[in-house]
């Protein structure tokens, strides 16, 4: 079934907003499309962190109206032979270098149909080699947003021949979740690749806590005021992940915690 | 009388740009709405900073055209039994927690009619308890902007049953007005709650200085370069309210001033 | 012949994001017309940077559909006799004070037509007179967008009659192109004032490698990844500029890098 695009596009990128590198890419859409509507997910993922990206978006997306084009553009091999991919899912588009970007989306299965972006009608003739997220994909998104065919980009490609990054999976054991930090956001509440469902295998009155960096976090709740201002706690993210956080505070900040770290929930079979 | 919706909405948040949060709200708003314009505010609120959410629209809401939605989201207590507020005011809808978002608004007599957003229609089944910016003020402002009655959303509330935060009130003595600094600004330039008004109910030939710690301000100016490159000058800035600067300088550096410092404006009753 | 506005306003100003200003501006613009449509290209100008604020609109203006408006506001002489201008080339407005933000556009003979926006029919009555961006630029940018004939915003003006900077130069000698350091980006990237037209005028097997900061970079590559991960490399930028980088590092973080600095492209003629 084809989708029908709904002439918004959404940009994700390592490109910050001190330069004017994302004013250009707005530029270059709305050269080819200028009816359409460009909306930020962020521009301050970590400069070329594939990871980041890829987690951005797969937690992102859903939030956006059926036909819609995201494009992400952290792209450090920009200029080689890397492919550019456009992708499709759950009425969805997707654009992104072959770098491992689309990853979390093609593991969790979102992603349905993917092609490589070849047919150079789509963009200018003059191309540089160092900005390919303004010289490329802005103009397909543009086409993309309305109502080019997917297939009219270039080739269909198998979904398992686009490169898969080693997604960081919690390991589930017989007393334990052992998890690790993927990221610590402007609040300061720390977000692990546990999911709520990983934690919903063990029976509620087996919690027996959550350690990062030598501190036992007792509680897992579903507010931050549910604990005393000051106290540290678990919750469950808006997205379905567990995050350690502090009411009114930096959890990040209070622990040291940095990005990779080990978090492990602690479950106690025999109570 | 119902205020015809524009299709604008605004956003103040203390989401900082870092994290997907915005970009998700604005996707919430469009899934909604698909034809609604967002316009950012700031989302540099300080984290959890409620007095600086209530100065920031309370200063901003009327550049804005008459039927602009405002949404304003800086909600430490989210999860909590604290209500979401729908006002109405000069033209002008109004969203936030009911926290003392809206106090400046209500005080200043500019909100004229308050209701409690109670109406369950109008969000998803499935909200989170830690992002009701996203979960539940974003598809209602999306529906609001749309043009839904604001009577719709929930019942009718008095505006003194409302949250007010204590807001800081300059002092007016008979040789001084006594006033503090708000916030600081990207320039370096020092604001303070010490408004045009305050100074004029003396004689211009009384003033004698603004003392801003241990410093001497000697004048007042209208525009930052009628006073010497590098040296200190108060202006009444584009709000209204006096502010410290120092022409092509960071006047907050320079004085190492901090939010809440006091400010005293002098005045020589004999001359 | 009259340029056909496309409704497009795009802003490139000094004023942050931590501050409600830009809000303002917009909402300013969108007060005066409902249906304008505004990008920012970016808020991040060194403060009073104007330069900065020159050498940005130059590079990024022609990555948007002709008949947009570029407003550019870096304006530490707002509130003195300094003018504001409007200008038109190559199917592009654009509006600034006259205190040399236009001067790339000049002398670069991009723009063919000079006004001074004295219509005040054009702004409110009640102008503030430290934040014209506001008051003035944004309802005249807001007209301009829905069609307003160029000149009926004030009296034209001889182009050289405008305020120009001395941009820095490189000077092309027999054995070496001296240049200097522009800017430097998010990616750590230093960009030159050292052009591909520039280098061109040598025969390529004459390079004999890039100066700066007593660093001797021996190759200029067409993208980051043609020398090794942590090397550096000059690489012609993606707006015809000479650019000193590292393939995933920060070249200005390594080197120390300061805008100003001299860079020194080396040539042997005798080869």
């Amino acid at each position: 079934m084809a989708m029908n695009a709904n002439g918004i596009v959404t940009l994700t990128t390592d490109f910050g907003l001190s330069d004017p590198y994302v004013g250009q890419v707005k530029g270059a859409i709305l050269k080819r499309n200028i009816t359409a509507r460009i909306v930020d997910i962020t521009h301050a993922i970590p400069p070329q962190d594939i990871l980041a990206a890829a987690l951005t978006i797969r937690t992102s997306f859903h939030y956006f109206p059926p036909g819609t084009v995201h494009m992400v553009v952290v792209d450090p091999g920009v200029g080689s032979q890397r492919a550019i991919l456009a992708a499709e899912g759950l009425e969805h588009l997707f654009i992104a270098p072959d770098n491992g970007t689309l990853s979390a989306l093609v593991a969790g299965k979102t992603i349905t149909s993917l092609y490589r972006i070849e047919n150079s009608d789509l963009y200018p003739l003059e191309v540089s080699s160092t900005f390919h997220g303004r010289d490329i994909m802005a103009p397909v998104a543009a086409a993309l947003a309305k109502g080019l065919p997917l297939h009219d980009v270039g080739p269909a490609i198998a979904l398992d021949s686009c490169i898969l990054l080693n997604m960081p999976h919690p390991k589930i054991g017989a007393k334990s979740i052992e998890g690790q930090v993927l990221s610590v956001d402007h609040f300061g509440n720390i977000r692990t690749n546990i999911t709520a469902a990983c934690i919903s295998r063990f029976q509620p009155d087996c919690f027996a806590g959550i350690e990062l960096r030598g501190q036992l976090i007792p509680s897992i709740t579903t507010t931050y005021v549910q604990c005393p201002v000051g106290s540290f706690t678990g919750v469950i993210d808006s997205s379905g992940y567990l995050e350690i956080a502090i009411n009114k505070g930096s959890a990040a900040e209070q622990t040291g915690t940095l990005i990779g770290d080990q978090v492990k929930v602690l479950m106690n079979k025999r109570q």
